[in-house]
């Protein structure tokens, strides 16, 4: 490999980078809009403005895109979360990490995951591919919430906290799909926040 | 009205009724198993053994069967739920109270439920009538649970301690919608039930 072909792949390299980033952020957005019925890798290449062969080079098909879409925006808010608590929470800022911790299931990447479970419960073709994408992106946010709650999972209970309040954001987040829940939320949020201060 | 009239009439009624509910269960094992996609009237009719045209008569359109089929099937839950603890929960007996609360956001009532949501989401033509409902369901939901925890809602909190407790159950129910997540749930039911007997 001389230096000439090393240039010139580093800027295709690159292209093709920005492509599949396009294709990602193009797909999560589809879905949320559309749900699965209406996501299709020729309406998502249409909306990158990317042809409908690059858009199969990338991703060879439909399930691979839309299960590749809902882990980069799941990874790309996850690193945005633990950024907004570098140091994890301070002891007077739980209310804080909970309530990130519920924003990450409200807005256009939660409508994406959900429309992608949903069909997965019906369609066997990409249940196994959104199984383990919804496992590893669950334990991604499991270790986040630990982290920036400072709990201690070696006291017993302590674990099973975390989840509920987990599970608690994803419940909170349904409830915000047909209507603007926010005002319930936040009080929700806060009277969860003080119950799970002093359960850790 | 004479007699013989309302004697002819009272089983007509009675085979109207029959028919009626025949259609709603049919309507929400079609949901749970097919999705909104694959629910059409035709489909359900054919389930429930009955012919298109009495379906039609007693469903004008689709929305109308499956938002109704969803709310019959929710409020003879919540009757087998009331009926499960007639005097309400002893102190003792809180997770009981909690697990058969998250009971309701599992199995096909919930998938049902949750098919309809999520395609209301994107469906102008669905949206209202689902709003509707998923504000009457949570609303008698949360009286129940009110009831059956004993929860004195005049206290600080305690409105949003429930509220947050339903949230996770219906967290829960999406958290089992791919895999059998039973094992995690009971931990998780059994600490939240005891944080819950702590805040109220």
């Amino acid at each position: 490999m001389g230096g000439v072909n090393t240039a010139e792949r580093a800027p295709k390299q690159d292209r093709s980078r920005a492509t599949r980033q396009r294709l990602l952020e193009a797909a999560v957005a589809c879905l949320a809009e559309r749900g699965w019925t209406g996501s299709t890798v020729t309406v998502v290449a249409e909306r990158a403005g990317v042809s409908r062969g690059a858009a199969q080079h990338h991703f060879p098909t439909r399930e691979d895109l839309f299960t590749a879409a809902v882990e980069y925006v799941a990874e790309e808010r996850s690193t945005a979360l633990r950024a907004l608590f570098p140091q994890g929470a301070a002891d007077d800022d739980r209310r804080a990490v909970v309530a990130a911790l519920v924003d990450l299931y409200t807005g256009p990447l939660f409508r994406a995951a959900l429309h992608l479970w949903v069909a997965a419960s019906n369609e066997d073709q990409l249940r196994p591919q959104v199984t383990e994408l919804e496992a590893r992106v669950g334990r991604e946010t499991h270790r986040i919430a630990v982290d920036l709650l400072g709990a201690d999972e070696t006291r017993p209970g302590a674990r099973e906290t975390v989840q509920g309040l987990l599970d608690m954001a994803r419940g909170l987040g349904l409830a915000n799909l047909l209507t603007d829940d926010r005002a319930r939320r936040e009080r929700v949020v806060t009277q969860w926040a003080a119950l799970l201060d002093e359960a850790l």
